[in-house]
């Protein structure tokens, strides 16, 4: 069923939730998901609404035009988006395929929806699998003496595929400043330790130094301070003294796989509003 | 924060979350939390608000007043309660003590917002620590020969009491249908399976025998047919080959414990709607 | 590091663990593993260790004729394997992929330790995937109104690949008596429910009639009667009043993959014994 | 069953198991658990057995005896300990009674083996509950500007009690650097975060302010360094932007209780070895 996706952030304040479902109900549209959080913090207000498209007697710009008095009116940071437009989704790789096979595997089945125009790696390993599903693999190998050339190039690629999300799939570089800046809330990263712990290179090993009993893996919006931009997903599984950091690895993979999977389809869905470098996931 | 909840259900229609939250802002209702659910299969139609009650210019009663002529239109099962209004909460036990404990210091540590007019068990048991609570304690014997007497008793309490919710504490004895009717959607109980798995004795015993590699609790509605109610909450418990019944048992314990009071504060928080013998938590 | 499994089962009585102890001693045998279990139900002992093949002074055959004395003198059912053997594993498929494409990435990627000589499915969707793998694929319809050619088939082509296990990897069809028992805990099955819950067809469906606040998925050994063959690994994942049973399935698809890759890891290491219709399993 | 834990730490060498499966095949001494671990990063050895006392020919002075040559020769550190003698156990708490009151309710209902001699707590809120279950209560209050005399108090309480164990069931004062090195890896903390994550106060303030999707809990020993210690247990439940700190607080409570009551299980058994600021835990 096709929807039209209504995000909205705003300072909270009474009448923001009859303003809107009565502007929706004025029009007769019919609202399969509604879902809403106050801040009492930081004295915010989000909201999210799912309303059959064929409902509605306008298309994406009538709607924008009509509701946008009360958007002004009440300051919104907002968005209104179709379910029938696929969002274009540019993978990064390195050499590790186990998150890149499986978001592939997710598309191709038809689980994940979304298109993905082309896949960036730093390596040319997966170009055959790559290749394999039908999409464009684009080696862009990274010069560790100077490292821009590279990301010009990166950025020209997901410029040119007008990409609405770039998911690093374990691609094992740090993005440079002002690529984050410029893909802010659309670059996704899959960090494979439960942050705030184990921050950087090799968080396997540093849990396995530390002995936690527990290891994790964390979805979260690209910022320009390394592993500490906004959450959208964690998750973790259970770990023994028995377990190598060679095992974690391969447990870990299980968690990365999963965790990059849900935040994107969050993504992907419009259910992740970012406020105050945290998240709200209306899942 | 004191709130007054509206829980609605009733047949989907087109309009209705305007109708309820235009409703709410014509009188300056500033809306706390707010969830939706469209069940497509039944086409059934399910919402709960949390208003802040000083900012509406009535009681309950006054609420209920204005809200009838929406109720009416749209055929609504609905009931709006106040938050600063504790509801009465029996609990009925036999001589396992972790639930009722558990329970109890929830309660007293105000954890759990319900006030507990009495503790009905079949045993004396556990006389000591429910009546250092400052709590009540009916020793109620089950004749196996004659049940009746001893569940006519407890009927008897629990309107003496005027009870909102009965919780059976692994209680242990079924209820016979009559008590169930009565008293339907309020009488909450912990099974201790992951149903519809080990129905009825010994789950932990049955478990173990079929050699499960996980086992669960259940917390849900009780109706006539025995462990087969609404479910309103259930968890896992991880058990290896080396795991006996008895530690079963007790590895089960924590299971249930926290299985029911998570059931029960849905059940406290009217979050908890009722259809087609299953539940819409709204948590 | 190569070793040697030494997989027991046995009558407990005193001196077992002694014996095999001082034999692998007498030997110089270098322990890496191992575990012990005795089942004060049945009576029976339960023995698995790993051995630095390195550090003894036969090969396979030659362990195996210095240690029948041993083995008969406390009648022991025992085997013994070398982990750089890599076992055959046989997959069956039908049309759905993510069970297969699991597997497949995992092993491809060397996190699955096994050779698959071929996959067998009843129709012909998954034959690209699978050959792009480098697998051979045959393709073996069954006929509903005569099974038994498509299964004569099947057998043929597991015997011919002397399979050491053969993985249903969401396979759709029940096995025939005659073929379970004759390749007797060697057929493992992904089933989508938490067993002994939701046997049969559309678990998920039947989940979500139920009302479940949690799916599941089980890993188990085939046997004659449906789905209850001794349990290998099992888990679940949280589901809401708000997931549909199409949602279920999609969400189901993670367990199934986890749980059937870790029941087919355990069996592949050698460490599922399987006694009473129920598997003690030394992870 | 009366047992005897027989628990080893050494360097790692070839015939360390069989010289000590050996031993108790010597004596007929009936293994009911046995673990191993080889940690091949460290070049360590762990091991522990179960073994029926009523086997074995000597009591534990006699074994100590028997087995000290073999300890010798292979430079164990080891203990050999009694189920059936009760470890003694001091709980210290501050104001919160949740970790307190659930390891009160395990204690009393026979769920977990030790005797309690004494709580000590730094304010005198809990007396009741503690004294309802028939045990001592200390109440020494720490003066902030000079808090040695309360340390030297909770020492001597702690010494003339001969406690095998001490709980700080959210005791919430640090603990002087000569009371951890007395008291080593004998003082068991519950920190209410995923360490080494949110080290220190107010952790689930910290989480909230984060952004974190999960809370959790970690059981450790206390050392010099603050929650640095090498860590038993640890757990995790899951939140959402929708939770506050102080609802992540209350959410917190059921990890802190089950991580603790799990962790204090894993010491009374004689199941946690220390080595290198991590655990060996044979659960």
């Amino acid at each position: 069923m096709r929807t039209f996706r209504l995000v909205i952030a705003c300072p909270d304040r009474v009448g923001i939730v009859a303003k809107v479902s009565n502007f929706l109900a004025t029009y007769n549209g019919w609202i399969t998901e509604a879902s809403h959080h106050s801040d009492t913090h930081s004295g915010w207000f989000f909201m999210r609404h799912e309303i059959r498209a064929d409902s509605l007697p306008f298309d994406l710009d009538g709607f924008r035009q009509a509701f946008s008095p009360i958007a002004n009116e009440f300051s919104m940071e907002w968005r209104v988006t179709d379910s029938s437009v696929r969002k274009r989704v540019v993978l990064m790789a390195s050499r590790e395929s186990h998150c890149l096979a499986d978001l592939l595997h997710r598309w191709q089945s038809g689980d994940l929806d979304c298109d993905i125009p082309c896949v960036i790696a730093n390596h040319d390993d997966l170009r055959g699998m790559v290749e394999w599903h039908g999409i464009p693999y684009y080696h862009v190998p990274v010069n560790p003496a100077d490292k821009q050339p590279a990301f010009d190039e990166v950025t020209r690629l997901i410029d040119e595929q007008s990409a609405d999300a770039v998911v690093l799939a374990r691609y094992m570089q740090i993005l440079p400043p002002a690529l984050c800046e410029k893909f802010a809330q659309r670059v996704i990263n899959i960090h494979h330790s439960f942050l705030p712990s184990f921050v950087g290179a090799k968080p396997y090993h540093q849990a396995a130094k530390r002995g936690v009993k527990l290891i994790g893996a964390t979805c979260h919006y690209v910022t320009e301070e390394l592993d500490a931009g906004p959450i959208i997903e964690q998750d973790v599984a259970r770990v023994t003294h028995g377990d190598s950091p060679e095992e974690m690895v391969r447990l870990g993979k299980d968690v990365e796989r999963r965790v990059l999977a849900r935040g994107l389809r969050f993504h992907l869905e419009d259910r992740v509003l970012v406020h105050d470098n945290k998240t709200v996931v209306f899942a």
